[in-house]
């Protein structure tokens, strides 16, 4: 089960939720590593809404959370509503899936869509600059892309920084550590097409990823692949 | 005095550093008003040099300061070495200085540059998005462009989301509630020459204003126009 694919042409957001006291870590991780964590909102304490959805709730709209205390998953909801509390400051951050409609309106096919598959997300060997107490690894979505459009998909992608951008590695699975590209640390593998190259992208379940490392006494997230679908279209995120 | 048109080709940045207890108000506020406060780095509270220009001492490379208390500006001194304070965490905010290269190479004349002038500043009657206890409003500076120069000026700028981007305004100071352009709030008023248009860019002096209306216990920025030199080449900012 994913959203990508769900409301297609209108962005959809990572969340992270951490209690207000550990709010500038995030915060700052975030600041510190713009391509995993381009943020589109930041509610403020409590709020259970954000402008990128006007009405919908944030503890329901998302087909899926994850629920964190001390760095361990503990809960997978479908509503996080009973687990909410009020000293909560709410991150949505940008999604690739909010390129993948470019990418296919340009002609690059994207083969999770054609298998129906959530994207595979790898945990990398490449150290996000850390803020305070927040560290971790850096964790990338793979797409295969026929290698005669590698080129339109990095140029595609670089025109939507906001939505993580250009990929950040293309090719040798092993030089981002990844030993094993048909097993994901998150999402699904697809198989590739003959003439397939694994491209890289920065991945908003970096910083999900960075709470296993960090620690912090509690947290919810959107499960990976199951976004924020938000009201704001993909095209706002478009530099020209 | 001014940097503008010191170390031309390297960025220039604004700066603010406040205490610890009011960094996340600072940085939310920064991620909230992107074009005002596109922020190049955050230190580490009690840090005193910044990776954007090694080795440099952030409380003395600045030509002037400015040292405020509850909101109050109480000095302008040349070092702030002795003002210090060990849980002061400083943001260095991109400034338009940085596209002004740009704009000269692009043929668009600067009048401000040529007649040895600091740049105009006004506060406008805009009010940015408030974040914590940090509120203020948009400042602006302000460029005479040729009216056939303006659409180059525009696109030229546009190019550099990370230092401000393209204009705000054209035209008409009254919309943005600028009574008297000759009388900048901030900078020198520069004359134009006939058939120029104002042209306004958000300003990285806006956080400072917002000192004024948040009144945090202590903070120490850059006097407006004399702005932290970087060794990051200009270009690094430009989107293509």
């Amino acid at each position: 089960m994913t959203t990508s694919g769900v409301a297609p042409g209108y962005a959809q957001a990572n969340l992270i939720a951490v209690p207000r006291d550990w709010a500038y870590d995030v915060l700052l991780f975030a600041q510190r590593n713009p391509k995993p964590c381009p943020i589109l909102d930041v509610t403020d304490e409590g709020e259970t809404t954000s402008h990128l959805a006007p009405g919908k709730d944030i503890r329901s709209h998302i087909p899926r959370y994850r629920v964190w205390e001390h760095g361990e998953l503990t809960e997978e909801p479908e509503d996080v509503t009973e687990y909410w509390r009020d000293d909560l400051v709410s991150f949505l951050i940008g999604c690739s899936f909010s390129f993948e409609t470019l990418l296919v309106q340009a002609g690059v096919p994207l083969r999770h869509i054609d298998q129906r598959k959530n994207v595979a997300m790898y945990v990398t060997n490449r150290e996000c600059r850390p803020a305070e107490r927040m560290h971790g690894p850096l964790v990338v979505s793979m797409r295969w892309i026929p290698e005669s459009d590698v080129d339109t998909a990095v140029k595609t992608t670089a025109m939507m920084p906001a939505v993580h951008g250009a990929p950040v590695h293309i090719g040798a699975p092993e030089e981002l550590g990844i030993k094993d590209i048909t097993a994901p640390d998150e999402g699904e593998y697809a198989e590739p097409e003959p003439g397939d190259v694994p491209v890289f992208w920065a991945c908003g379940v970096t910083p999900q990823m960075a709470l296993r490392k960090s620690k912090p006494p509690f947290a919810i997230t959107h499960a990976p692949g199951q976004m924020f679908v938000t009201d704001v279209p993909d095209a706002t995120y478009l530099v020209s």
